[in-house]
């Protein structure tokens, strides 16, 4: 067989195993492992070099409206650029339902926002703000079979959150149909009332941010959402878990027979609520939710990775200009905690952070990782087996890492478009020297070298935690 | 010292301690213990018997409204003779808010309802349905201090759950002022969900009032009140527990540090989901909420109660008359279990069960039977030392039981307004034969013998789980 | 009636009640609680002072032979002294079996070093070295109906501990004879083996005591301990938990439905590890085994406390002269931690440390307090109603606190042996400042004043913890 | 590239994915999988099959001598061969040290019975008996060196079982060396205290054989290991788990943070103590142990399974002759079942019972079936990457399953030494059709194919679960 592409003699890795072999690629796909391979347009010598598959970051906000004329640091083409610079080959974007919209008219509108601007692939979750009886009944079983296979709905964000019964009303449809609903956990109303007590103390810094979203607050409505979906009877995803009792809630579900997914973050493993106590305003720069806790948190986080509690690692990028929150735009931002946009950049620092700390020092293996980052991604979310492994017929979406290459982490190498990130000057061992998306080659020593923006769009099958649609 | 009655030889028993004594009564308090004493206008030989304090029955309803035109099956007449029949010397009823009407309004009318009726000592809990800043801010610091010491909030039910932010105001209010709040857990927005699930499928026996109220409804509303209540920083008590689920919630929450009580009831040690499924519609007369579950359940409950997860031992009576739901009042509720009012009686009742399931079948001690339906009542709700023991300056309220009196329950000993018992047939070892109240015998073999209904309203202090308001 | 002794207007205390009245006293007993008593040979005025049951300490060791040449630093007389100053007045010493002996003969040499010089009650727990089948199955029975009806058996010190067959043969004859068994729980062959690597890596300072003997090695022996309970079907008694690990075992096993009775001493709350490591070898002043932990296990120890986990709050005292141990007697100690006796003294300083620590700090009640100092121990060791509480017909065991008296600890008002207490200069809020054994003025402020030594044996019933023989 | 077979159009399933390819064989390993390959002496179409990786038995025991004069029923001849029947490729045995026998002894005598008799690839595991100085310090050293890289040790059964001392002397030894110990973990001293009591009560037939092995005693032993790995910090196997208490001690010591791998057998899953209890001595064909529990302990073994508690699925193979233990030889058995031989055959059932109730019932998935019969197998126990997946490089072990081929199990299809299965009757949905060794057809249809037994001694490296020796 001729192959188009031959890359040689590198390390492959999957979620269970790890081998030496040249690859040969044909046709964007996989066609051949094998101890020698021989005729092929190009060889791409990989000796020394991880073979891995390519990342599938799953939680990546981009181009989304916000409040204040803020406006978020990045679009799919920023995005998806600095998501190929940290080694993601698909991203899984958020299409976020307006209050009144149809999703076909959101999907309208994040379509276009995408199109012709993407560097990797890319799909999109469905955020149900406004989850009435035609959004549910009529509009989603047929978004679902033609291939928008998840929901996220919120439980915190004022506009955004849904009730219990809006929840419920949720969890059923996607028990109908087969969707699979990520939710993010964090009890709203009790933010706000210590959000309230705050105010009568007059504490306004970006401290504050975290003192208002407690523990409890997010272990209360993570095992909530977690008893919701067991009444309604349908697999849920907790997203970006910050500790360790909403992890124990995930354990506990998990025990009670409930098929659940777990997901942290960079963040939860790098970061504490101490840097939201940087000096001046620097501390605005880590604001996100949940909030960083501390040590023994970030050790929980570690644990629940090392012994699989989590299944997805993801970044939850959702970039901001610091420029913007504290220069012009939002002088409200200095003078009170709640008025600074929630999130942080991480699609570029995602994979690198996970495999200098995880791999690197011994926390989790090299499978561990490739299932945390690609192969459990496109399991629960209907991309495999096409994406997110190494095998004969899968896409040949793959991320070469030279594991001695030392980097230093600055805001200049991550293409994204915020103007910081919260990792400035971290030091990691292991970075992706050179990416493919299904045979292209898309980035080259942390330059992009497509000749043009050729992510696809991905419809996806039904989840692998969805038996069946009821 | 001259006694007005010399209570002679009998078995005292305290929530510690059990030893034979005399007890001298002045002015209605007890005035001595001591191993003779002499001179008394009147003296009972309790040689044989053993002399408690009176039950304290904290959760009791009478006289509240219900809609559809069915009356609740006593009033604070025959609600306290009946509980005085039961070994009763005190019951908290609840003083039920309107919508729209403060809580002085609501008080004014259970006064009244309650003024000249009472057969023992009675004091009222606050129910509060709608929450106003008005009501929480300005009327409940006064009721406070006027020994209005404990509020009930609804999880559950139409027109009286309240919604998270307003739980919190409750608290938040309590936290200031000091009072306790009880909280009914159960979370309405997944029961009317699965309503409407069963609805579809053309479920509507009465058996279908327990699988749609199931155990993760009333852990997860368990887990948010404790949740709740932790970011307040406040104590609360968790009324009614069915179950282990929700029983561990409160293990949980005391080892994370928070300040809990926690009740159950003899509907869960006596009953279970079958009592539902009983021929024709014999099963509603089991409906209350949360429903009686498993015999694991049961089993639970009595863990909980051996091993003191449970401070408290109450009835939650609340008594319907069958005739009216399943006569020509309540035509709906043949046809639909929603419509069966949720209450069973239980005042009378309660005390015989737990103490000849409990104690003469050696699951737990005289001193915690005095505990769980006596002492622990006046401290958490204020009225200690004044009543719920038997010590030097207590009320004398003390009810002498014969432990080898064997009784059949059955209906017409009950002396309630409810046309039936859920425990008819049921066998107990061990009844109450005589009562005091304050030092004047109410009640001797199952009949009243006082000369008119003598009950006294009681102003309670803070409760002892409350520190000091903040 | 006339007393011999009133104690007039103090506020009393049990295990569930606090009151204030005046208490008379006649022939040793207490004959009567009362608001007002007249007619006594002597009035004591206890207004604005505590009357709490005289402490129970049950776990002492006085005069028992080691090895070494070194003594005991106290015998009968000075250590029941010593708890008489500390508001004690009833102690459970231990009568060690020696290899080889009987335990008629064991009884027969502490009853003649206990013999006339008692301060305040005593009672024998059997300390089994040697369970032979002539011991478990002909002499315990006996000895048991004679009143000697706990034993105690350790899983660690060579000499001491016994195999697990040897545990399960005495929990067997404690099933058959209802005696009640106490056990020590460390494992000794895992403490061995870590002394063994200690010394490889040439490890001999005293903080090495604690690292020899971690957690783990607690928590294994006490689920052992329990499991074979469990298997067996007998109560026991886990003495001295230190630390939260052993501490959920405890918990564990009751909701197992096991009886279980746990025991903390207040080394557990007042020193660490860190102790052991003081300058020079200060540090071995604070050896005891378990060993004292950390910051995090003294606040289990007090949640044990609090949530009573805990049933005893005893001293463990076992009194060594620091000066034998560092001076010429214990050359051995100062090369080498293995060769420092276990144990430090407490009976006297046990009562102040948990009333100023726990009481006046908040953290347990004061009936808390009178349960886990006196009522559960005369409970579990078969004291009660005689021992333990205060109410009609029980001993006249009485102690006056005064909750005001500040007090700085020092080695010269402790009345023990030792040279030196490990609670040097920890202030206190709270003082014994009298006490009465049976109606005997034994100490007044820090001094004894009885004529001479009058404290009795005490001969026991069955534990409450067990039902009946099998 | 030219291969000796080609395995064409299978399903592959590895630990983490299935894909359809072309699977090329040269000199015994796999050498490509593609989309197609074409050259080669040999072609077999796998249209519709699975093709998995051979099982993997790591817990089999085969030729150990047993006394009474009852010869285990399988030597290595008929066990390998029943192993290649039931779809595996590689066997560990074990290797039984003698008492005052070395290792080197014992392996020659174990060499020696599987010289030239093995169907498929063996290893022993060293079974330690007497862990003299001169065995773990001197002897393991090198036959670690020497690939025997993991050791067994017995908590129960007389002549077997270690004291805690020795079980610490060779965890310590596999600390220094890099070993794997795995631990039969029951308490000996309690199970033979339990048969002293049913021997007073005159209790001898099979069904005790279940009572006198309480899950307590299980999780005694198992807590114990665990405690004793911690303290000396070096990973163990906790084999054949029977129920959910043991299971949970893996779950907790992982959260401690160490590192464990837990182990079930499919008695556990199909078998109950009620099968002990059949008619006549039917009994005695399950008395394995620990013995089969009940249905909830079933439940609690398919949930390790599901939630990879348990990382290995073996058969514990352990084979006997009805005919032996109830004929002649064992007229003992007959009077009293600790005569009963300990153990039932299994290698040939293991995998097909697995897979038709795990895998084709949706218990777990194909990727957990390959995972816990073969992947985890060959990682734990140092044969990774060279057995137990399919990857290029790797053994071609494979195993072609007809997952609709519906088998009957009886014990004459199994091909084992046993007179008997305790699955007869037993019906399954997917069977193992054709199993290659290195390359080599061995077993078609039910029968042997190869010329003569080609199995392979296989030297191993350390388990992947130590990360490097002390």
């Amino acid at each position: 067989m001729r192959f188009d592409t031959i890359i040689r003699n590198g390390t492959v890795a999957t979620a269970s195993d790890t081998f030496v072999c040249d690859i040969g690629i044909r046709d964007g796909r996989i066609a051949a492992l094998s101890t020698e391979l021989e005729d092929a347009d190009e060889v791409i010598d990989a000796t020394g070099l991880f073979v891995l598959p390519g990342g599938i970051d799953s939680h990546v906000h981009l181009d989304q409206p916000s409040g204040d004329g803020i406006v978020m640091a990045d679009d799919f083409d920023s995005g998806t650029r600095s998501a190929a610079i940290g080694g993601n080959s698909t991203v899984l974007a958020f299409c976020m339902q307006e209050k009144g919209q149809t999703l076909r008219e959101a999907l309208k509108v994040y379509h276009e926002k995408a199109q012709g601007k993407c560097h990797v692939d890319v799909a999109f979750h469905l955020v149900i703000t406004d989850p009435t009886p035609e959004v549910l009944g009529q509009e989603l079983p047929a978004l679902v079979e033609d291939g928008y296979t998840s929901l996220k709905v919120f439980m915190t964000y004022e506009g955004l959150r849904l009730r219990d019964d809006q929840i419920l009303d949720t969890l059923d449809a996607a028990r109908r149909t087969g969707a699979l609903v990520m939710v993010h956990c964090e009890n709203e109303d009790a933010i706000r009332y210590l959000i309230g007590r705050h105010e009568e103390e007059g504490k306004f810094a970006p401290k504050y941010h975290a003192t208002t979203r407690p523990i409890p607050a997010e272990r209360e409505a993570t095992h909530r959402a977690l008893s919701l979906a067991e009444i309604v009877d349908v697999p849920i995803v907790i997203v970006h878990v910050s500790n360790r009792e909403a992890m124990e809630e995930i354990r506990r579900a998990r025990q009670r027979g409930q098929k659940i997914a777990g997901e942290t973050c960079p963040q939860y493993l790098m970061l504490t609520a101490d840097d939201l106590d940087r000096d001046a305003l620097e501390g605005a720069k880590y604001v996100c939710s949940p909030p960083p806790r501390d040590k023994a948190s970030q050790d929980a986080c570690w644990e629940g990775l090392e012994q699989n509690v989590f299944d997805l690692f993801s970044s939850d990028h959702c970039p901001f200009r610091y420029e913007d929150v504290h220069g012009k735009l939002n002088e409200k931002g200095k003078r009170h905690f709640r008025w600074i946009p929630n999130g942080i950049p991480g699609v570029a620092t995602r994979l690198p952070i996970l495999f200098s700390e995880g791999v690197m020092k011994g926390r989790i293996t090299l499978n561990q990782f490739v299932a945390q980052t690609a192969t459990n991604h496109a399991k629960l979310y209907g991309l495999y087996p096409r994406k997110g492994t190494i095998c004969v017929g899968a896409d040949a979406d793959l991320a070469l890492w030279d594991p001695n290459r030392q980097v230093t982490i600055t805001n200049d190498i991550l293409a994204h478009g915020s103007d910081y990130t919260p990792y400035q000057g971290v030091e990691v061992r292991g970075w992706p020297v050179r990416l493919f998306v299904r045979g292209n080659s898309v980035m080259e020593s942390g330059a992009m070298v497509e000749e043009a923006p050729s992510g696809h769009y991905l419809s996806r099958q039904r989840s692998s935690l969805v038996s069946k649609p009821a």
